[in-house]
């Protein structure tokens, strides 16, 4: 853990470093992967039932036996404890409405010219989600991963889960079911994104395809991107805590660790106006790692990347806030919507002394699928937006070309783009423009 | 040019063969770019007068000679021909009003849980703009990219573009300066993207590139992906013209070849209801070769990539139209709106038959970059999204975290995620949950 004040010499020097931290460790697999989807593509479903024997340890029986049926997949809900599924169904709701808000509007407008201009929001056909498999198969992953492509309007949400050992998540599959997910395969890895990407003859190919994985699974859908889309690897999770004394140290702690608790690469940062209030939260933190059951890794994430800054006063927090773009962000002040408006860059708030993340990680509505790695610079969590695309359209009739048809006639020729020009002139009745 | 009737024995396969059609060489330049990233990274100024001189032919004094003043761009609109002056005003003029409109709504509700949820829009600060140099040096395509940053809020626009031999066309400068562009550098090719992307001394880093280049400019945008945003790297272009009988052949004709003379890897397809008509078109394509400036260009992308598909009726049109997912769509039939509502996946669409395409790569106001080889079907045109991101929030109080805490606290520990179960139970009360 860094313990760094915005007064101190050093500090610049010291904070520069936490933004170029590198935490993410990749491995090269580009050849292993290549040579993956090569042979899926080559041999389909004979490809799928061989890769799933030697990587997940069971062998199908067939490719049919690869997936799960639609009645498995409606009674999940039905088979796990009542306490879970009503907590899912609630997740799942909250989750719906909240993105059904997000669906955005078309565009339709005709001007004094007299061309009619618009643009039109349309479903992506078909969605791949991965979900992997194993300790990381989180529930909640599938439902904010699915929700929104549902909400979207896309009809069919494809979702590949390894089944290592042949065994799945019943959460997982309950999760799937509630979130309208219309097909489950028990396939893993870089396979599964292959047969995404280019179908097997029981697997159909997809247009999109989302959802966390390892590096084979992240390499893969780097490797297809182009034939399909994909949502952007994510990095090691992050948040930045901001809060001042009035606050309980053990929530804050809490809070860091919560973030820590996740993966050895994560990253938890307090930024407090008080050096006394700091350091009650680091003995917190300490205290609470003697009984965590995820204290190795939390442990771990705290002392390579952990840090509190002690800052003199909020503008100081919001300046730096702003260059850390963090993945999340919690506001624990007096007045937090102040600082909020001064917030340009970070995936996701949490506003208040009441609202940790964690909230947000299952229920309060908002994406969990966040821009990691200071990316909330450019980019936004998954939305409704990941699964619609646009088609802008333009119709003019005779009088409205006539308007505005000679521009385009004198900037195609500017341009060196004869036909261009010609394809317009003709219809203003020059045979010889 | 391939001739395809639906009625036809092979037909599916003859479709099929045109929709894998790869019209794509890649070349792998990887290692090059690699290193011309390393050496900017290490170098920052002085690798870009080095490399300027090596790959434009001309040497700049000092790295503040890259860089075009501020007078020089604002003096440059004035120093173009009065026609192009104003065609130009009126493409920035019609293609911002197009954005402005596109502008998103921030969300900010309040459940029945007590609990307040929202999304709020920001603009991404910085964003570098590539413009290829030389015959690709389209002025439209800096108002493309560079106006719609400006309409979404983007404070600092950085546009580079390479001047070979020190030659710099003046209807990019004067585009560059209609569009609001802040800044222009005489850089081009991997060495811009990596100077946009880490910045030089001289050239502070954007957040987001966006525009076309070549193989080099393409490979760096991947290379630098993560570090900053990037757009999608645009392939070749694309046209479907769907028309019947009561068209001008020509008209058709000549639509057909403004695409095909961008690029000979360009290509334009017919679909029509009569053969009689595809027979004249494909016969005034033949005329119109004869004296086009760029007919070696759109010949070789008529013959090697172009076609003509002959239907049976209209909803057989809308069926392949789907499957080809096109960047560009004329629609020239008699209701056209009708065959539009019927189309789910197309970049931008021209509706009737006083539309052409080059209508929309000028002056009708929406986006000319538009996704291309079928990718239509799962992404969009430019437009102020690609220059915004979100921030979702979620502010709840003790009662709100009283009505929705339990529910994540249940998920958590199904996830095996303690800490995050902790943070929301400990603002409950439970000291021990």
């Amino acid at each position: 853990m860094k313990w760094l004040e915005t007064g101190q010499p050093g500090f610049e020097a010291a904070f520069q470093a936490l933004l170029d931290e590198a935490r993410e460790t990749t491995t090269r697999v580009d050849a292993a992967v290549a040579g993956i989807i090569a042979q899926v593509r080559a041999e389909g479903d004979a490809a799928l039932t061989g890769l799933t024997a030697r990587f997940d340890r069971w062998t199908p029986a067939d490719a049919a036996a690869l997936r799960i049926t639609p009645t498995e997949i409606a009674d999940a809900v039905g088979a796990i404890p009542a306490a879970q599924r009503g907590a899912l169904e609630t997740a799942a709701r909250r989750i719906e409405v909240f993105h059904r808000a997000q669906l955005p509007q078309d565009l339709d407008m005709t001007d004094a010219d007299g061309v009619r201009t618009g643009l039109r929001w349309g479903a992506i056909d078909a969605v791949g989600l991965y979900v992997p498999g194993g300790k990381a198969a989180y529930p909640s992953s599938v439902l904010m991963n699915a929700l929104p492509a549902r909400v979207a309007g896309v009809q069919r949400i494809a979702m590949c889960v390894p089944t290592p050992d042949g065994v799945l998540n019943p959460l997982v599959l309950a999760a799937a079911a509630l979130a309208g997910v219309t097909e489950v395969w028990r396939i893993g890895g870089a396979q599964a994104i292959a047969a995404l990407a280019f179908g097997t003859g029981s697997l159909r190919p997809v247009d999109r395809i989302v959802g966390p994985g390892n590096a084979f699974v992240a390499e893969a859908k780097r490797q297809v991107f182009g034939r399909v889309g994909i949502d952007s690897i994510a990095g090691p999770s992050e948040v930045v805590v901001l809060a001042d004394a009035a606050n309980e140290a053990r929530h804050v702690a809490m809070d860091l660790l919560a973030q820590a608790e996740h993966d050895e690469a994560a990253q938890s940062i307090l930024i407090t106006d008080s050096a006394a209030f700091g350091q009650a939260v680091v003995a917190e933190v300490e205290m609470a790692l003697r009984h965590l059951p995820r204290a190795a890794i939390a442990r771990a994430s705290w002392v390579a990347h952990g840090a509190v800054v002690v800052v003199g006063d909020w503008a100081e927090a919001v300046a730096l806030t702003n260059r850390l773009a963090p993945e999340h962000l919690q506001i624990m002040v007096d007045a937090p919507r102040d600082l909020f408006a001064a917030i340009r860059h970070a995936g996701a708030a949490f506003i208040g002394r009441h609202c940790p993340e964690a909230l947000g990680d299952y229920v309060a509505g908002p994406n969990h699928v966040l821009p990691t790695g200071r990316t909330a610079r450019f980019a936004s969590g998954l939305s409704v937006f990941d699964f619609l695309k646009r088609t802008t359209w333009v119709e003019a009739d005779a009088a409205a070309l006539a308007a505005i048809g000679p521009a385009a006639v004198t900037l195609a020729r500017a341009e060196g783009l004869d036909a261009h020009a010609m394809s317009v002139a003709l219809r203003l009745g020059n045979k010889h423009p």
